[in-house]
This record gives C-alpha cells, structure tokens and sequence, in this order.
C-alpha cells in the first residue's frame, strides 16, 4: 500500500459523531437494536438526499442517453430464476453442534469459536462443525394470505435485474436505442450472516445501479468510459484521488458472466483498508439471454440498419450508504482554532445538508429577529439553519461538525447599515457583505466548482 | 355529490397515457406481471422525485420545526408487538371451498362468486363457505438463515412506527423539543387480497409521513393547523380546490386512539369517485405510551420548567403513489389545436418531469447544432430535452403529453440575431427572447407562484 491516512480519521470516530449529531445510528435501540441496522437522522438524510440528488444530475440532468426507473422491490419470482440468484446467490454456511454458532465456510479464518474465542472455529477441542451447506441470501415472503408455493416470493437482492425486465419496453416507448442507459435508486436486500462495518455493509441497503445497453462491439469502450466517468464522479464531488483507485478484478474474481469488471475502491481508515464503492463490470448479454429465454420472449434491438443483436451491458453498480460513508469519512477534519480542537467536515457545497447557518451575535438588540427575517428569505433557496443559543464560537463549531459551508453572522452593525459577515467553514475568512447581495453570493458560491482544502495541504 | 368533474379525463385515459409514455405500467410483464404490482418509467421517476422533493421543501427546508428520518423497513419485530399491529392489523377472510376463492368477509357485497360473476359470494348454489378468520396483513420473513421464531421479521406496514421508536434520541441530538415533527419518506408493504385502482391501493407503496410532537393542551389547535397546512400544500401544486375536500372521520370510523381524523380526499374520476389521499390523524399519546410499556423506557418528555409528559401526536400521512396519480389526473386535459384534438397534462411546473425542450424547427442550416448548444447550457441547471424527430407541432405534442411548461425553438432567425421563441404549453403563446436571456427567464418563470389555467375556464 502506497498511500497512508494522515487525517484524524478513524472508524470509531465517524461512527461517535455520526451518532452524536444524528447522522446514523443504530435502529430499534429502545428494543435492544436489530443486527446491522441502521437508521438515518436528520442531517444523514440530507446527506444521502444530495448524495442521490447528484448521482440522478450527472446521469440524467447532465446527459440525454441515460433514462430513468423505478421498479417494485418484490417482483415476479421467475426473474430470480433466470437471473440465477435462486440456485446460485448462496453463501457455503456450517453449524457447530456444540455452541450452536453457525459460520461462513469460506471465511472461517474470520470467525470466532463460540466457546474459545481465540481460536477458530473447528479448533475448540469440543468442536463439532457439519459439512457446508448452501443457504440463499434472498429473503423470502408470500405474496396473499396463503402460504403455498404458489405465493413465494423474494425481497430483490439487486435493483438490476428490474431494468433486464423492462428492457423491451423501454425500446417501445422511451425513444432511445443503443448506446442508451436505465438507471435506479433504490432498496436492496440481502440476508447475510456477516454484515460488518457500520453501513459498509448491511442487510438492508440502497443501490444505484445502471444498465447501459450497447452494441457488442462497442462494449469494451464504453466499459473503459463508464469506469472512468464514475471515477470522476467521486474526485468532482470532494474525494481525494489517492484515496481513490480504480482497480481491475482479476480473472478468479469475475463472475462467470463477466469478460471484466473494475471496482472504484477507497481507502477506508484502519483495518477496512480498500473497500468496493462502486463495480463497473461488463455483463455482456447473459441477463437479456436469460430473461428471453425463461420469458421466451424476443428482446432482440433491431437497429435502424436491420440488424438484429441483444445488446451487451455495462453495469455500474454503487451503494447510496457506501458513498455517503466515503463521502463523511474523507470529509472528516480535526484542526487547532484559538488553542482548542475543532472538528470540521470539509463536505462538498453539493452535500453539505445545510449550506448556510443564519447566527445573530447576541440575543438582544433587535439581531435574533432581523437574523430571523435573513434565514427566512433565504430558505426558498436551500437548507439553511437559525441558531442563536450559546457563544458564537460554540455555534460555528457546531455547523463545522456538521459540514455547513458558510456561517451568516448578524451583528450590531448589521443593525446600522444593512450587512453581514460571511464565515467560510475551511478557510475561516470572513467578508462582510450587503444582506441585499447575500442570496446573489451564496448562490453564486454554490455553483462555483469546488476544490478540497485538503488537496493544497 | 355537488361537484361534477367537467374535464375530458377518465381513469382508462389515465392508464393508457401513463403506460404509452412510460411514466408508470405494469411490472414484471414478460414473466405474465404480479398481482397489483407497478413499476415507474422515467418520467413516472422524475414527476415522484418532484413531488417528494416538494414535500421535503415545505417540511424541511421552508421551516425549522421539522427534522428527517429515514428507517430501516425490517425493525426489530417487537415494534409490531407494540404498535398493535401484530395482533390486530387484519383483514377478516373467507374461503369458498367450492370455488377456492377468498373473499374479504367485510366486503363480500363487492365480492364476485368464483362460478356464477353474476353473484355474489355465498349466493351461487354451489357455494360453501368457511367462517370468516383474521389474516395478518403485513409480509413475513426471516433475518439469518435459520427459519425459526427467534428470526421472524416483518416488513413495516407503515413508516410511522420507525419513528415513534427514534422519539428519545431525537429529543437528545436534534435540538428540537415539542412541537417539533420527525418527518420520513420510504416504501411500506401491505399483504393486501383486493389492492385495486391502478397504484391507488397497491401491496407495496411509498408514504410521506411526519410525527408532530406537541404538547397535550396544544393538540387539538394543531391537528386544525396541519389539516389546513397539507390540505393548503396541494391546492398550492395545482389540484384545483373543488377536487379535493377535508373530511373530519365520523365517530365510527375512528382508530381507538385517535382522537380526531381528517382525510385531505379527491374526486378521482368515474366510479373511484372520492378517495384518500393524505390522513391527518391525532393520535394522542397512544404510540408512546405502548413502545414505552413495551421498552420499559421513559419516553417522557422533561420540558423546561420541569413539567414532565408524553406528547400528543399528528400525524399528516400521505401517499407518494397516490399524489402523483392526483396531480397526473388533475392536469390531464384534452383542448383542440388546428382542428387537432391535443392532450396536455397541465402539471405545475415544479411538478412537471422534464421543464423545457428545445427544438430546431428544422434539420438543416445549423439549427440542430444551435439547440444542442442551448439544451447543453440549460442541463446544468434543469430537467431538459432535445428533440429534432418530426414535424414541430408532433414534437410540440409530445412535450404538451408529458407537461412539459415550455418548449424552445430554434429557427432561422436565430442562426441571425441569437434569438429564439419560447412557447407556452397553456397559454400557446411564443415570446420572442435572446439566447442570451434564457436561463434567466426561465429561472424566473419557474419561480413565479402557478395557478392551473383550468381555474380561469
């Protein structure tokens, strides 16, 4: 490994203030929580409302070849069928008879003896492991009242395959051909017996995932383009690129459908090391030849020319609490001001959840209420905040936690001719300004490109 | 009944338009579909994420008594031990044993005999009947991959429950106290046997919902406040107030716990005649007061000077699918252009998918390079779309079928003197204004409060 974190950045920290300011934390605490579940606050739903917001903008906004879905979560069972996900999407699990814990097989490095946990399981001397059987990640349900057979039905385990279904269709009536793209947000689930890593990974998860149909001999390029754009996507909005690489899986690690597939990784701190944010994989035809062939149905792309061919694929493939997990842990910051310790999350603008806290410098002498009338002009605009309890430099570390960009301070001169200092989160300018001009500025902030701090240090 | 629908609309012109152009169809139909089961097409993805994004704008962003949620779909299962809905969230059900059909035993009038269509259920000579039995409505399934009661999990029949269950942390890093609201959007699932209308009522569905804690005097002037103040956010989208009324709950249609019920209602057409969209519900302190007996926690809230109590609730719980069917029956129109019969969806323009096309009135002289100059301009700040395929009245049709507000036309006057026409999709009026000025003028158009020109007819 050639780069090496020299932020303060660790995984307990991320988790602590994550918890501490209501970003993430974990669900059902009052019933004693639920294995690797999470719940989002406040400022962790804005984050993740701007981290989908962007992705939706580069894809659809920004591009005219790339339209939109959004399909059920529970789907007809046979798309588990063709996709292979009913006989193959397993883990190998083993159960010990003696402490009843049950395992993955093919990670039992990992694991820990029930009884003895120093050594692995199998090692204990009153071990008594089974033979590895398969067990399906998908969750399954009945659809109706009566549980039979007929009314099995699965939680999707990916939202690609809802694109495969409706592929045929989208020819009909998007008006779009090869190259073109669908893309989705939405809930994934997967019932894993080792979730780990806070919102790395979880049972319940959000993806977004694309399917970009091309022409076969054009799949090659545009699986290098695909990787390369979504690369940038994560540099433009704020990760520093030597946390970032695009690594090529090797030839063991493809799946059998695959002729490549990249992962856009990044360097999580500790001992998580690189971790997946996003794979960029070519699929080839294997899902459309397998949906017409268990719908029998023809999803054969005629070309203007007449030629007739299933298209191939490139999938890139995010996670939604992945990125938004990058996205905290390289904004994360801790610097000295006056002697004391400030913690900052040096957020993109774009993602900040609230791009501008309204602060009058005291409580008295008309400020609250004319800072008041400042935040209420400017929330039309954007998520903007009002705070006026504790000393002004409790309140500036409070919104630099939280990643707000520009702190709007309301002070007796306000009163007099009509300005207001504007505070910059990273580099603690402040320039006094006219209130008439402060939407014109943040606004004209806001759609400046944006550069790290953390990129000159 | 005092109001007639005058408009052309139909819930069958509904449906077609919806599928023909992709907003929203049925899913998985190459495997034959899914009972009740829709998936939403690109403009279906763009027209939800508007109105989600404008209930999240007058909740949080316009003001500061409101915070986000959003919680995991799977919770610990004694949520649904405490919520109630374990033991009562049923539907009473009935078998034929001749026809081997199920029947809602509360509905049977709306019922239909397996062997004679023309009777109902217990009518046919043939018919045998069961008693009626209570069927849990909520999907079942199992965390880990052992199927036994300690992994029994439900999915949430309702997004509400996430957030009762979140109240106490909230008090501690929200830095709200009552009356403050916790406010979600996310899918729900209900194993319903008769979802019906379209995406009315369908298993799986997406609410936005908000808790409104309050103090228990205050409770009842609040429920008023937010039956207004929601009732008020969909005329202010464009449904037109003589579709839509607020009716208070007769006394026996109450939940136990609910003190008082509004429903904001539309004039669906046909035979759906007035229906729910949104319940604004005061629940009293029922909700607390079961999840604290189940938790054993004090959910009590301390106020400042000391008094302790439980908070009332309000609870303003809307429908994604169900607004954005309302708003799409709304602005359906049908007027005459050219002897031509036109169909255009009056959408609000915050609500429409897409805000602005731009068209080369013809193919040739450079026209097609101008447009996609200006569309390229237009991209990084709206929805836009190109579109050089047919005669400018068909592609002016087009626009007008997705509600598009306005299309821009390059013709050869601009390749000349930089301008260009920009066309209103209700008024059909085109003003004359340089290239120049467009993002502006169309950032002020957008901005302007919109008032349905069906309120002028």
């Amino acid at each position: 490994m050639l780069v090496t974190i020299t932020d303060k950045v660790t995984m307990d920290k991320i988790v602590s203030l994550a918890k501490r300011r209501g970003f993430v934390f974990p669900a059902s605490e009052i019933y004693g929580g639920i294995a690797n579940t999470y719940d989002y606050g406040h400022y962790g739903v804005l984050l993740k409302n701007n981290v989908k917001g962007q992705w939706w903008k580069a894809l659809l906004q920004e591009r005219d070849d790339v339209v939109a879905l959004d399909s059920a979560i529970i789907q007809h069972p046979r798309t588990w069928e063709a996709s292979g996900h009913l006989a193959g999407f397993t883990d190998p699990l083993i159960d010990c008879r003696v402490c009843k814990r049950r395992f993955r097989a093919d990670k039992l490095e990992d694991a820990v003896c029930g009884q003895k946990p120093s050594k692995q399981p199998g090692q204990g001397p009153d071990c008594d492991l089974t033979d590895p059987r398969e067990f399906n990640l998908m969750f399954k349900t009945q659809i109706g009242p009566v549980a039979d057979d007929g009314s099995v039905a699965y939680l999707r385990p990916e939202t690609a395959q809802g694109i495969f279904l409706n592929f045929k269709q989208y020819l009909q009536f998007s008006r779009k051909r090869p190259p073109f793209g669908i893309a989705q947000v939405g809930k994934s689930f997967r019932n894993e017996i080792t979730p780990a890593n806070f919102i790395f990974r979880t049972r319940e998860f959000e993806q977004m995932e694309m399917e970009f149909f091309v022409p076969p001999d054009e799949a090659e390029e545009w699986h290098k383009y695909w990787c390369q754009t979504r690369y940038d996507w994560y540099v433009k909005l704020g990760i520093r690129p030597d946390h970032l690489r695009l690594r090529p899986h090797d030839p063991d690690e493809l799946s059998h459908y695959s002729s490549a597939t990249s992962d856009v990784e990044y360097l999580y701190p500790g001992s998580m090391d690189w971790g997946e944010l996003e794979g960029i994989a070519n699929r080839g035809n294997f899902d459309l030849t397998q949906h017409a062939e268990h719908s029998r149905q023809n999803l054969e792309y005629v070309d203007p020319s007449g030629a007739r061919y299933l298209p191939h694929v490139i999938e890139p493939a995010g996670g939604v609490d992945r990125a938004a997990l990058a996205f905290l842990i390289d904004a994360y910051d801790e610097d000295e001001i006056e002697g004391e310790t400030r913690t900052v999350l040096r957020l993109h603008p774009a993602l900040a959840p609230v791009k501008v806290a309204v602060l009058p410098l005291v409580r008295k002498d008309g400020q609250p209420e004319l800072a008041r009338e400042i935040v209420a002009g400017l929330r039309e605009q954007m998520q903007a905040e009002y705070d006026e309890s504790g000393a002004i430099g409790k309140r500036y570390r409070r919104q630099d936690e939280i990643g707000t960009p520009w702190a709007v301070t309301v002070d007796h001169r306000s009163l007099e001719d009509q300005t207001v200092t504007v505070r910059d989160r990273d580099s603690l300018t402040q320039e006094r300004i006219p209130i008439s001009q402060l939407p014109g500025e943040l606004a004209k902030r806001l759609a400046t490109p944006w550069r790290s701090p953390k990129l000159n240090a």
